[in-house]
Parts: structure tokens; C-alpha cells; sequence
């Protein structure tokens, strides 16, 4: 019985000593039996069902809060002194000590909540975030498959992404460059992730607005006499299609042809238009509070630009006079407008409560197809692939246009650096382009991309050499060489790809390159082992700096390709280090001796 | 308030509100007032003093004590669920999450204990065992001075020591074969440890039983008429010198000629003898429950045996004839001999109630100088030294006779192999006992151990290249290498040591060897840091096994080793690397990305 206890009872003693004695006995025998009844439950409930689930019984969660009820618990308050250096308070129960998670999850950089369920509250520790894995054998690799977890990725709506170009179809990165830049890898992943969104997802919804195969066309509402939409055939040689030509003034203040609707699901535009002379297309966008919106997709070389409610995307200026196939995930681009302004809670919010509320046309230009579905995938995908086409250089490779300083002042790539892991990316996005058109262009633009593997970086390359040994291709090709593993695996990935696609010439450099680059992995893959997580890079050997431990992000990262490479190679040596590499999500470290 | 109080305190409210109501007003201020005084009290002690040193003042020691007493806080069981996987009870106050230090202390590896000083209890918690370093400059690494801390070892206590051969006066290893062996590193150990005590200890104490010089031997007692005892002069050429000439039964039953003594402190023995025909010298031990033990120093090659109360200790057979300086640890011996019958426990117990009694001879020989001291550690070095010289092989070296198994199956070495640690301990003993004596044949037999540098460890020699590139001087000298980092550092110091002491081939042979090994070592070094600690070796690169986390231990000696370094090379790697490496034992981890 606890002091306060006995303060009252002296002061009542005095009085009643009979009463109060019985009524203390009684109480003490209660509490024993509660005690002696709720352990047992307890303590058989954990090793009975607690170990093979966390789900709980209704029936023992009362117990405990029957405990918690009856059975004050004796405790005090411990200083605990942490390596002689500071102190935090703990708790101690007789011999027992505990220590406030507080403390525990920043010094040991673990994680925790309390969680509720069945009206039962417990604390759900942890190790590291996610650390969880597909369980069983994983779908074998292909090169024409999933890309790793890709279908997960949202690329685009990363902070970093500035927003996705109306000019190339491809996201702008403001990684390490404010004012933006094309940085091929996150393009690669862009495009990598909706092909894997494609083949994943089911089939997309649609809401054709114009298929230019009906007469009436009284849907859309003229702004002036002046303007004019008509039905006609297309012109383009060997093609029985209708197609719907239109003719109003160009200017923004006009509202333009439009075609009202209220759609909150279908966020997705895509449309095939020619503009004859100057135009543009607007989107309407209601927003929850009744504002009105305009994303207007114009014949500019400006790449976004807020004035108002008008949003205005450059498709480029030099489109006028070509069929262009519009494909744009308007809340995106909604999105990416209202960041210019708000923050990205309130744009999240805004566009949240938003929908679609028409669309329209200005200038003079033909228009078909124009449809409101729930994704596009396999549009920007290809959106992706012939940005690659288009910029690659005479060197086969996609220079990286601004500074990456990777250790201020030890570490620093000059803009104009390629990348192996950009380079090896956009060979799978690539290759996937190939076998999903069959077009051979994507291939041989793969093909060319193996060139800069030859090239060391000391020479602007992406090749480093392990102690004149071991062939490295750098995502990050610095002097001294950091040896990024992830990048090294991606640009891996990318040879593999291409050696299983290609034929010929193209096929045996490949083909080479990946055998190499293997075994120079299966040399070097355990220098990227602390023995209770991974390593990012090697920066600690090259530059005698203190090492760089991957957070569980990347952790997980090396992980999701082992399990690739487990697929792709029978050393025991991938599918040991991955089942190790697992344990250490969980605190399972290696052996000391 | 708690429950239990408020269920007594209703009892009496029914017959006195008045007088409770009133106890409990006063009661309640009273806590809050206390409480707010103890908080400030105590959390300006935490900020102000508490971070610079874990002594505390009695006063803020009344107020924790205090606060126990009045403030009760609702505090229950919690349920922590690990990872998912299984479950420990924590506890839960308010917000505030506890977890068992059981928990952590297996979880984390980490060390905790409940201290009290001042009247205080405090819990200390400790990332790892021996996290305290010498602070400021530490003394300059010389090849004449005390090795490294090795004036704290005590090899011979070890439990892989047998005992130390009375025969070749070094300790024998049980380690990896229990008969025992004579272990190259672990005898140069030994001899470093005692000529670094020899230097840092305080002169020995002395008690001379015998000189030679006295005409009256009375003391010594004949055990029968037959036996003799007289003194003369030493008849070595040169010396004007007394001896004492002795002639008894060699009948171990027989007591022998004895002199009596009783001595707990001065537990070192030391004498010159030479036994004309067979004799022995026994050390008589009288233990605290009134057993008497003797010693016998015998005329035999067999190692050590115990028969009943007497102890035999072989001092080899082909010594007849020659005069010998024989240097014993006495209690040493005794324990050493204790154990082959009794626990370690016991044995100890046995020993440290025990003194000497008193030292006999028999056979017919001469002595002198017999003395008891409180140590003898440059006899000991010495005879570690002289070991080395008597046993170098043809090829330089000291092989190892028995099998060891780095990693079974995978990493294994037969009997034979040479240890690059076992050379460069040697060394360093070699090199120290050629600045104590000025003998050079210590130096010459240093200068010849470094062949064996030379010579790949594929054919039986310690040299490892890492990637054809990097000289490694192998500890275990496996193939696929090993790589032992302490190991390869204790070899450079021997290399240092000569390279510092001898002139022209030797001296040159010796700086190439070191410079070789220095090199490789700032390129490796990092290999071993595993960002939260070190490594043992390297056998996860080179095995593609699970990596082989150096223990507390082994990360203090890279730590004591990585201080030496600091001194002979100024290298900023090495200062950085200690900091680090220091940090590491507090729980400061490197960065992670």
C-alpha cells in the first residue's frame, strides 16, 4: 500500500480500527487473486496467440484493462546516465529498469506508434519502414515486364518535379538546378513507371467527347458569330476518319469553342489536333469553392506560367501545322500551377475538390478523338521513350545539364556528365518501346546508348575501375569514383534488357557489358554490407571519408533488385545477401565474433 | 490521488467530511507545490550539471526521493509488439512509451547497470563495454618503449594458457588444440607484456634467501647425516664470487635440504643453479586450510603433472650440468597446477589464501643468488626473447603446429602455416630485448623473420595481394585471403620497431616491407568500417559469406592500434578514422544519406 494510503488510513485508525482493518485485508486478498487470475491470462494469451498474430481477443483485452484498473503498479522515477554523457528518465519496477522509447527511437534510430484495435491499445515497434517483402517466388524478370516495383512510383508527382513539359511530354526535375532540367533518369523513370502502370492496371475508362464521327456538333457552344466548327473527312492519305474542324479567334480572353461537362473520375485528356494558324486548347477546372480555372495548352516555348486562374502550358511553338497527339493528366498539371502559388498542402487540397468542367478550343485547326479516361499509361510512356529518341547525342548519351556535387569540393560532376544508371534506364525504357511498337527506332537508339559504358569517367565517361580491376558504370561518374550500387544495378538492368532484345552486334556488346559488369557485382557487392544495413556508395574507401550508410529507402532499394538478380543469376551469393540484407530491416545483424 | 486511496478515503468521508476534506485540501496544495519545486530543481540539475559529470549533490538526491513519494501518475502495462513478430510488456504513461531494459539490452546490444553513489540509485547505460580513451597527446610510440597497453595484459592467466613451460620458460596454448602448444603470437605477447610491465612498474621487491656470501648456512636444514651443504667460490673464470654447494638424495619423498620461510608478497622466485649429477628444486606451499603443496623443479622433459600434493614442473633433461637462471611465478605454477584437478574457481580460492613456505634442493649442485621478489619481468621477457631465437626455422619464421579454422571448411590452414602477426610480435620483442642488452643476436634473428614477408601465402608464407594491387602481410594467411585488420597492423609495428633500430640491409628491408604494408593500409583501412563499428577481417568480400563484425574488444585494439598510428604518420586518415572509430563505442553512428 502506497504512503498516501497510509497517511488516510492513520488519520481513520483512530476511529474505526475494526472497520478499516477488515476493509484493508479484504482489499489486499482482492488484489492478490485479480493479480494471480490476470498474469496467467496474460502470459499464456503471449505465447499461445501473440507470436503467430497481432489481432487480439476482445476477451483479453479486457483482462488487461481489468489490470490496469485494479493493480497500481510500484514504480519510481530512474535517472539513466547514457554513456556517461547525459541523462534521460527512465522507470524502475524492483530490479526492473525501463527506458522511455523517446530516447530509444533517436538514439537508435528505430521507429514506433500506438496503435488500437478491438478497443485494445499496444505499441508497434519497429526496426525500419516497410519492412516487409513479397513472400514466395516472385514473378521471373522480363524484359518487356513490370519494371521492378515501378508500378508503385508516382514520378510526377514528386515535390521535385517542376511539372510534366508540354513541349516534350516528360517531367522537369528541379533536382540540384532551382530554374529545372530534362535529368534523363527521372525521365527514364517516368516513362518506366507507366509501362509498368499499363501492364499492371486494369483497362482505363473513357468518356469520348469527339470522335468527329457524328453531324451533330450542337455540344459545342460558338463564343460569336464569328466562329465556326464543322464535320469533315480526314485528309491524311489512306485514312476513312471523321475529324471536326473549328475556327475561332485565338484570343485567351475569348472563352473559345467549348464543350461543357462535369467530370471528377476521367482526369485524363488525350486528343489528336492540328493547329492550321495559332490556337490553343483550354481545360476548364472547377474548383470546391466555385472557382473557375483555365489550363490553357498553347502553341508556346514558355513552360508553365500562372497569371490569375489562367495556367498556361507551352506545346511548343514549332507544332503549328503538324498532327499532335495531346495526351495530358490534367489535375497534374493543375497541381503543378497551384504550387506556383500555394503550398503543397493548400494545392493538394484545391485540386482535391476540383473537377472538370469542359473543354475548348481557339484558333483555326482540326480536332479528333478527344476523350476524358482514367489513365493514359501508354501514351506518356511512349512520351518517355521518343524524348530519349529525340535528344540522344552524337555520343549516344544523355548529358546531364547542371552541377552534381556529390561531396562539395570531392565529389563534383560539371554539367554535362552521363550517367550509367541514365543511360541503362532509358535502354529499358527503351527496349520496352521496341517490343511494345515493334518499331526498330527505339532499339538502335538503345543500342547507341552503350557506347558511353566504354568511356572511363576520367574521359567524361561512365566507366570506373575498381583497383585497375573491376569494371564499374557510375551513375554518378566522379574522380575519385563513388561507386553508387543502386545505379550500378539499374544500369545493369539496362544491358540485360537490351542483350535479351537485341540481336547481332548490338546483342554481343551488350551482352558483354552485363557479364562484366557481373562480375565485377559479385566481387564488390559485400564491400556494400555494414553488417547491420547497406552502404550507398563506397565513398568511404575512395575518399577516406566516413561511410555513407543507406537509409532503409535505399536499403530497401538494393533489396528490390536482388530479388531481380537472384531472378537473372544462380550465384548463391545474391539470394544469401538478400535474405541477410532482409534481416537487418528487422534488427537482425550479422554475427560479431 | 490513486484508486485505493479514494476507496479509503470514502469509507471515512461518511463519518468525518469535515476533518478529510481538510486533510485532503492540505494534502493536494502541498503536492503541487512540492512538485513544481522538485521539477526545477531537478531539471536544472540534468541541464546544468548532470552533462558534465555523473557525480551528484545529496540535496537534489532528497528532492528525487521526495518526488517518489508524492507523485503518483497513472501509469499502466503496454504491450510492445516487436517488428510484428513477437511481443514484450512496456509500460505506458500519459503519452510516454517505456520499454523494458531487458529488452533493449538483448535487442541492441547494449550494457546497463543499476549504481548507487551519494545514497542515489541511477541506472548507467552504455553503448559498449571499456568506452573510455586516454584524453590529450598520448606518449610518442618508440620501439625501446612499452608496447601498445600491453602492461595491462596478464597472458599467463589466461585460461588458453596450459602453464608456462618450465623447460622453454614460455607460456603453452590449449587454444585450438587442448594438449597444448607452443603459440608464436601468444608467447610474444607474453614477453611484451612483461618488458612493457618491466617498464612501468615500480622496482621489484626483494628478499634474498641465499648470496653465497655468508660463512653461516644454519638456516638451511639437513634432512639427514648423509646430506651436505657448504659454500665456496664460484669457479666460472672471473669472478670473485661465493656459491653455495649442496648434496643431498634426489628421492623426491626425501624433504631435501630446506630452508624455511613464509611469504605472501614476494610470490616470484629466482636463482641460479647447476646441478652436477640429477636434482630438483621444490617450492614448499602452505595453503590456508593448512595443506602443504610442493613445487618440484625437475631434471625432466615432461611439461607439468600433479600427484597428490605434488606438483611437477619439467625444467628439461639436457640442463644437467649447466648453470641456469631459473625465474618462476610461483603462484603462478601453483594455480597453473590447481587447475588440472580443480574449477578455475577453486583454484584461484586455493591460491589466494596460500604463501610460500620454504624453498629445498636435493642432488648435488651449486647455487646462488635464491631469491623471492614481488616480480621479475625482465627474466620473464628475456626468456620469451631467448625462445625465439632458439626456435626460428631455416626460413625465418615460427610455424604454427597446429590446424586452424578461420572459417570451417572455407578458410582453413594446416599445420605449419606462419602468422605475419607471429613475425612482427616477434620482432617487436626481438628488437626491445636487442635495446636491453645490446646483444645483437636479437637483432639478427629479427632481421631473418622477415623473409617470410616475401613469400605468397599460397605458398606458405603471410603475403596477401588484395586485387593483385595491395600488399597484405595475412595474420591467417587463408586462401581466399582472410585479411585481419589487427593482425596486419600488429606486423607493421613489428616491421616499424626494426626498421627504426637496425642499420644497412636489415633496416632498408624492413622500411620497404612497412611502407608497402602503410600504403596498403590507407587503402584498406575503410574497408573495416562498418559505420556503426568495425570489422574483424574481410572475409565477407573475399568468401561471399555473412561479414564477421569485430566485437567491443577487437574495436578497442583497432581503436589503441589506430593511436600509434597517428603517431608514426601523419596521415589526416588516421586521426578522422579514431574520431570516428572512438564515436562508434558511444553510439555515434556515421551519417546515413
Amino acid at each position: 500500500m502506497t504512503r498516501t494510503e497510509l497517511k488516510v488510513l492513520i488519520l481513520c485508525v483512530g476511529i474505526f480500527p475494526l472497520l478499516l482493518t477488515i476493509y484493508n485485508i479484504g482489499k489486499c486478498d482482492l488484489t492478490v487473486e485479480d493479480d494471480r487470475i490476470l498474469r496467467e491470462e496474460v502470459s499464456s494469451h503471449i505465447t499461445n496467440e501473440f507470436e503467430a498474430s497481432v489481432g487480439f481477443q476482445p476477451r483479453v483485452a479486457q483482462a488487461y484493462n481489468h489490470a490496469k484498473r485494479t493493480n497500481p503498479i510500484k514504480y519510481e522515477e530512474l535517472e539513466c546516465v547514457i554513456n556517461g554523457d547525459y541523462s534521460v528518465m527512465g522507470r524502475k519496477e524492483g530490479k526492473d529498469v525501463y527506458m522511455p522509447f523517446s530516447f530509444i527511437q533517436n538514439y537508435f534510430e528505430v521507429y514506433g506508434s500506438l496503435e488500437t484495435s478491438d478497443g485494445y491499445e499496444r505499441f508497434s515497434f519497429h526496426h525500419s519502414y516497410q519492412d516487409t517483402f513479397p513472400s514466395g517466388p516472385q514473378p521471373k524478370y522480363q524484359p518487356s515486364g513490370v519494371f521492378m516495383s515501378f508500378d508503385q512510383y508516382s514520378v510526377e508527382d514528386r515535390n521535385r518535379v517542376k511539372c510534366v513539359s508540354g513541349i516534350e511530354g516528360v517531367p522537369i526535375s528541379t533536382q540540384w538546378e532551382r530554374k529545372g532540367h530534362y535529368y534523363p533518369i527521372q525521365i527514364a523513370q517516368y516513362g518506366l513507371s507507366h509501362y509498368s502502370k499499363h501492364l499492371s492496371q486494369p483497362q482505363s475508362k473513357e468518356k469520348v467527347l469527339e470522335d468527329g464521327e457524328e453531324t451533330d456538333l450542337s455540344d459545342w457552344l460558338l463564343p460569336d458569330r464569328k466562329s465556326e466548327i464543322r464535320g469533315k473527312m480526314d485528309d491524311r492519305i489512306l485514312m476513312d476518319n471523321g475529324v471536326v474542324e473549328f475556327q475561332a479567334t485565338t484570343n485567351q480572353k475569348n472563352s473559345g469553342i467549348c464543350r461543357s461537362t462535369k467530370e471528377k473520375r476521367l482526369l485524363t485528356l488525350s486528343m489528336d489536333i492540328m493547329f492550321i494558324n495559332n490556337g490553343s486548347v483550354t481545360v476548364l477546372i472547377q474548383t470546391g469553392d466555385g472557382n473557375l480555372y483555365r489550363i490553357h495548352y498553347v502553341l508556346s516555348d514558355n513552360i508553365i506560367k500562372l497569371e490569375g486562374k489562367d495556367l498556361y502550358y507551352g506545346i511548343g511553338s514549332h507544332k503549328k501545322g503538324k498532327w499532335i497527339h495531346l495526351t495530358r493528366q490534367v489535375m497534374v498539371d493543375f497541381q503543378k500551377g497551384l504550387t506556383l502559388r500555394f503550398s503543397k498542402n493548400r494545392s493538394n487540397k484545391i485540386k482535391s475538390a476540383a473537377h472538370i468542367a469542359g473543354i475548348c478550343v481557339r484558333g483555326h485547326g482540326i480536332m479528333d478523338n478527344v476523350t476524358l479516361r482514367s489513365h493514359a499509361h501508354k501514351d506518356l510512356f511512349f512520351d518517355a521513350a521518343d524524348y530519349f529518341v529525340r535528344h540522344q547525342d552524337s555520343e549516344g548519351g544523355w548529358p546531364v545539364k547542371v552541377t552534381r556535387k556529390l561531396i562539395p569540393g570531392v565529389m563534383e560532376l560539371e554539367p554535362g556528365w552521363y550517367s550509367a544508371m541514365g543511360q541503362g534506364q532509358a535502354i529499358s525504357l527503351l527496349v520496352r518501346a521496341y517490343v511494345a511498337s515493334k518499331d526498330r527506332t527505339y532499339l538502335e537508339t538503345a543500342g547507341k546508348a552503350l557506347n558511353i559504358f566504354d568511356i572511363p569517367s576520367s574521359e567524361g565517361g561512365v566507366l570506373a575501375k575498381f583497383l585497375n580491376t573491376y569494371d564499374w558504370y557510375e551513375e554518378y561518374p566522379t574522380t575519385p569514383s563513388s561507386f553508387v550500387l543502386n545505379g550500378f544495378i539499374y544500369s545493369l538492368l539496362g544491358l540485360y534488357d537490351l542483350k535479351e532484345i537485341a540481336i547481332g552486334r548490338t546483342r554481343e556488346k551488350a551482352a558483354e557489358l552485363f557479364e562484366k559488369g557481373m562480375r565485377t557485382l559479385k566481387a564488390m557487392l559485400l564491400m556494400f554490407d555494414s553488417g547491420t544495413g547497406t552502404f550507398y556508395d563506397l565513398r568511404h574507401i575512395t575518399s577516406g571519408l566516413s561511410p555513407n550508410r543507406a537509409r532503409w529507402d535505399y536499403h530497401k532499394v538494393h533489396i528490390k533488385q536482388l530479388y531481380i538478380l537472384v531472378e537473372l543469376d544462380n550465384d548463391p551469393l545474391f539470394y544469401n545477401t538478400l535474405e541477410r540484407w532482409k534481416g537487418y530491416m528487422k534488427g537482425k545483424p550479422a554475427p560479431h565474433n
